[in-house]
């Protein structure tokens, strides 16, 4: 396997393009995005579970029933939810007039906004800019795309890997947006993977959801509960390989490509979290069940005492103990062990003292470090990726939309 | 009912002091309280549900078993958590300290502490301040008390009311601390209530239950996941009228006193939060069932996003929506309505436009302010008081232990 710089057009069959039509009020970025394939591909996605849906998320819901792709638009600057079906028609015009302008079917064009709840899209702006979007894309248009569909993120999120598969050279490459991170169930993400191989809808369906359960919901985004959050992953075939099958050797290969590109995103998500100072990995073991690990691991890195506390450089691990005492899941403090780095602080529930607690004091002033909470209850585990809570999250959360 | 100015010693035969005993490191400020009742009497209380307990709290529980309390002694600036075996010594050490120094049995003696997680209490300090603090117990000490029980809390909170009740007049008076606000589940709340009236220890654990879901519960602080959360209320009799009992007409005046009490200290937590700046009242209506209204406040009362939109002043309406959305609970955009005030902002899921936004606009530019959200699918209801999240509060959670 191998990395490679460049992102969603990294693949072969893809061109790509980022213009400014003007969505966005403040700022001369482009907000307008276009990732189109040289042939119609199977298509695999994921939105969120949120109860409130944005209206392109509900457009993308219907076209991915019919499981073939070709381009993905998408805008930044309005969310487009909360606006009811009006705001439907307006998705469905985005689809219809990037499909017309290429010649190709509506329900193979998919769509994505983020930006304000309840507004409307801009429908002039976005009309008049189209054709020039579209004149733009091409094989060097990832990096545009991918600045286009940033809001409060201050970089592009590209990812590529390559690997031989099936007798030939599989490319698998992606961009993502996504910066609102502290309290997780609320971050929008867009995330955008295109790949050349060939390979059917249910198993690149299958090897997605593995793949964003392994990255993008270990980094606490979870992917699933703003009103936007979507995930796609188009492949074209144009790579002519054997086709790929679940539990195969080719199979085990491509999953690693795709967990690949979207780790390195999902990353990229987290040290792009507004206002970040650190990142830490959260290792929750000695649980009886995963689903005790998710709940603690959960606990801890949402909790707004910890990340304060870890902006702060301030190893208050009493805050991780009662974090992980309010997650739901029974608890005897007399087997709890914590550590910071290598470096234990807690035993049996209690300090190991004034030395311990220096040395941890050391790490916490690090950039990235890890957490280890064994709960000496059984064998399950969590892993997550948690950032901090800085004053530049409250200032940019607090004057977001004026 | 009247109310009154004063705490916990307003009732007949209550006294109380603090002390400065130096467990806090960096003020001059007291932290040692004592209350004293003239004559042993039935006692209530709440603890934390937290699975992390301090040790304190182990110790009050083990001594409502016994259902009399006499004395309550509390420090600030060590919470005596997960101090382990050694901690719970520590915490019946100073219950001993104080009943020998009385002359009453240590079961009688309920403790408290509040602060930093994981550090044993500095006995030595305790054991050299508790004669003084013993020495200056007297009527008007509850002031003194109320502030030596302080952490980031910048007010002494006190409240104390009074009424007519089985021929005698009797007065129920309180105070507490807390202010940790923004992760309601994490704020340490000690609240000591105490009165005069004649009651059973059944018959006062209902009513405190009562009173605390009506108020403590009210405003997200929850009371019970924390792990130092404590609310006690000693009752000693001494206003000398007819016993008290449950569902009669002196069963609810007692009922409103105690209710009037806990709401003041309640709503004295709210505006005391760290760095808060705005307090919203929030009803979520409309609902199918109670736990549906309630899940959805807590998701709007705690969401960082919502709360730091509030400090921003800005009626970011769609966030609301994007956190009802991810309660948990079935929601139909069509049928929700959304006002600020008395100010209609979002009906059938849509913004009401630009008009309505800018009257909106005035209106969370107020110190306090109403939020009401109508799901529209039934009669359950819910109401929470939320604080907004600033930069003060980051600083203060930032840099809490240095």
């Amino acid at each position: 396997m191998k990395r490679l710089t460049g992102g969603i057009t990294a693949p072969t069959g893809f061109t790509a393009a980022g213009v400014r039509a003007g969505i966005k009020k403040k700022n001369t970025d482009p907000d307008l995005a276009l990732v189109v394939s040289s042939t119609p591909g199977p298509i695999a996605g994921m939105f969120t579970t949120n109860e409130v849906v944005a209206a392109p998320v509900i457009a993308d819901r219907r076209r991915l029933a019919g499981g073939q792709g070709r381009a993905i638009v998408v805008n930044s600057g309005c969310a487009n939810a909360c606006t009811g079906a009006p705001g439907l028609r307006d998705a469905e015009e985005m689809a219809a007039l990037v499909a017309n302008a290429l010649g190709i079917p509506s329900r193979q064009v998919f769509v994505g906004s983020t930006g304000v709840i309840g507004q409307r899209l801009p429908m002039p702006k976005i009309r008049a800019a189209i054709p020039e979007l579209i004149r733009r894309a091409r094989r060097t248009g990832g990096r545009d795309a991918a600045r286009a569909i940033l809001t409060t993120d201050t970089r592009a999120k590209e990812a590529a890997y390559q690997d031989r598969i099936g007798g030939r050279v599989v490319t698998v490459g992606g961009m993502c947006k996504g910066s609102g991170m502290i309290h997780p169930d609320m971050a929008t993400m867009l995330a955008y993977v295109s790949t050349d191989a060939v390979i059917g809808r249910r198993v690149l369906q299958t090897a997605l959801g593995d793949a964003v359960e392994a990255s993008f919901n270990c980094i606490s985004v979870d992917g699933d509960t703003s009103t936007n959050d979507t995930i796609l992953c188009l492949a074209n075939g144009c790579a002519g390989n054997a086709p790929i099958r679940t539990g195969t050797p080719d199979g085990r290969r491509f999953q690693r490509l795709l967990e690949a590109v979207c780790r390195e995103l999902a990353r990229a998500i987290c040290w792009d979290g507004e206002g970040v100072t650190k990142v830490m990995e959260l290792i929750v073991r000695g649980c009886r069940t995963e689903r005790d690990a998710r709940l603690v691991a959960k606990a801890i890195s949402t909790s707004v005492l910890v990340k304060t506390a870890m902006f702060g450089e301030d190893a208050n691990w009493g805050r991780i103990m009662a974090a992980a005492g309010r997650a739901g899941v029974r608890l005897r403090p007399h087997t709890v062990t914590l550590q910071f780095g290598d470096t234990p602080i807690v035993r049996g529930g209690m300090t190991l003292g004034a030395r311990a607690e220096r040395r941890i004091a050391r790490i916490v002033r690090q950039r990235e470090f890890t957490i280890t909470l064994d709960l000496g209850q059984g064998k399950a585990s969590a892993r997550r990726w948690f950032t901090d809570l800085s004053f530049d999250y409250v200032r940019i959360n607090a004057s977001y939309r004026s």
